[in-house]
């Protein structure tokens, strides 16, 4: 196709896509109620968390108002309303604390903040969002309050809501359900014992075993939706080697064979994929099919210490079974 | 296969694999020269970054020594020494500042503190390293300074060894070409212009494509090392519709057709994978091979931003190529 054809052809496909963003943030962002942006939206629009970050309530106010002063078509009075409704959000709700120079990384739907970072990038994004409003509305009272934000980080508590009191980790329940059982099993506490190995291991095992690849997910999310961690699907070393601990300690407990069928399961996926026949060791990260992802064998979060204490203690527990008459 | 006999063969299977992992980390970990623990190894044990992760310098002490302690065939001198080494190390270097309670995140070869975290497992893995250690020496000195570390964060600049320093992205590259292409038009700089397109849009994107299934990475290593980040292979939106933006302003500017080839290449991309014709905008994160991997639409990184924002400037430079006569 020739340069011209081309770019015409572009130019067709584009505009439509354009207006499809935009009727997707419009239709589904905005919140009524107490002004900003949702942007924690499924595939379909339907909000999944209602944290609203500094970054993406200006860097919206941006686009809306940018769009509005600049291109006919979006030069729609409701679409200048959301951007006001945005930024009156910002400058209500986005400081740290009255007068203070310092924004917010995350608020709750109600405007109050709940995180804050040390990076400059919300009060950036804030001043940008603000600064294309004043052009846009020819109102400087937004240019004027171009770094704003507001009050003082709540409560840790906070973090609990929204996605993030959804997200599930099957490694770590699995690996506390083994803490809980020695623990139980110190204080001879046979009740607590069974709810360590059925609520702490099988059950989030079960649910977190990838019923088409096998393996356990990373991340999953108890509702059923998408998680945030890009990595939610990989399957990572360190699960496996504490779920070979679980299951190994729970058999030893209660001799319920189905106990070392899980174990078994989980011991033979982790032989066959992660471990490194050439070099010894076991690699880190696979993708959900099981292929090996990043070859390194150690990093930031990968060292010795799951990998050898998971064998030398499924050891131990074995030899402990064997010695049995 | 019966429980006693499954027993036995994942007991037979499990010693070897315990000394082949810490034959690894005898072999490829230790740091002759300042003591302590290397933890970024490759494939083959190969150190591909000498930073020093307090929490795993505790954690292998606590390894080496518990071995040590309790399994016979591991009651090898070299290994209780391995372990000293690194508890030596720690109390040596581990605190932010003389007699601070608090320890580093990470640190240099050489033990002076590069990170700090305001968690408190660095501290953690030191006192459960030492305390091991403590154990298996008979020396309670090592358990009196239990949660120790030393000296103070070190200038930024630090940061910048080792894999860090090493890190590429190729979507900032290329937004960060389209950014200096228009301060350069701007200044009337033509050799700037040139510059970002060739240094800035076509290297980086020509490194980063990904060869096999298109799209661009979302991390590499500049020396093709396996990069530490576990969405380094995945493909995300926001890389695709920064290069979107600079090709076809790059090709505005010198009329290269090479340059309308490239943009043409990416946004073909970028609408067979990433737009969502049922509900309008676009995924935001493909596994390499392309498929969604997750299914939101917006979350903590993800807004109303890149998407419209690129189809908003490729739609004005468009038009006004096709304007010209």
């Amino acid at each position: 196709m020739e340069p011209r054809a081309l770019l015409k052809a572009w130019r067709g496909r584009l505009g439509p896509e354009l207006d499809a963003a935009i009727g997707f943030w419009v239709r589904h962002s905005h919140d009524p109620e107490h002004g900003g942006f949702f942007s924690c939206l499924g595939r379909d629009g339907s909000v999944y968390d209602d944290v609203k970050y500094v970054w993406l309530q200006g860097r919206q106010v941006w686009v809306y108002a940018r769009l509005y002063r600049t291109v006919p078509r979006f030069r729609r009075p409701e679409l200048l309303e959301a951007a006001r409704a945005g930024g009156e959000f910002l400058l209500r709700c986005a400081r740290v604390g009255p007068g203070s120079p310092k924004a917010a990384f995350a608020l709750s739907r109600d405007g109050r903040p709940t995180k804050v970072q040390r990076s400059i990038f919300s009060e950036c994004f804030c001043a940008l969002g603000l600064d294309e409003l004043g052009r846009a509305t020819g109102e400087p009272r937004y240019q004027r309050d171009g770094s704003a934000v507001l009050e003082n980080v709540s409560d840790d508590g906070k973090e609990l809501s929204g996605c993030l009191g959804r997200q599930q980790n099957p490694g770590h329940a699995i690996e506390a359900g083994w803490f809980l059982l020695r623990y139980a099993q110190r204080q001879g506490d046979a009740a607590l014992a069974a709810q360590a190995i059925e609520g702490f291991m099988v059950r989030p095992f079960q649910a977190g075993w990838d019923p088409e690849h096998g393996g356990l997910f990373a991340f999953q999310d108890v509702d059923g939706l998408c998680p945030t961690q890009l990595e939610w699907s990989m399957k990572l070393w360190w699960p496996h080697a504490e779920a070979m601990v679980a299951f190994l300690m729970a058999y030893a407990h209660s001799r319920d064979p189905a106990l070392l069928r899980l174990f078994h399961q989980v011991a033979e996926y982790a032989f066959e994929r992660f471990r490194d026949p050439e070099h010894g060791e076991w690699f880190g990260y696979l993708a959900q099919d099981g292929k090996v992802a990043l070859t390194i064998k150690g990093g930031p979060f990968k060292g010795c210490f799951h990998v050898p204490r998971a064998l030398y203690m499924c050891e131990e527990i074995l030899e402990k079974l064997l010695q049995e008459p």
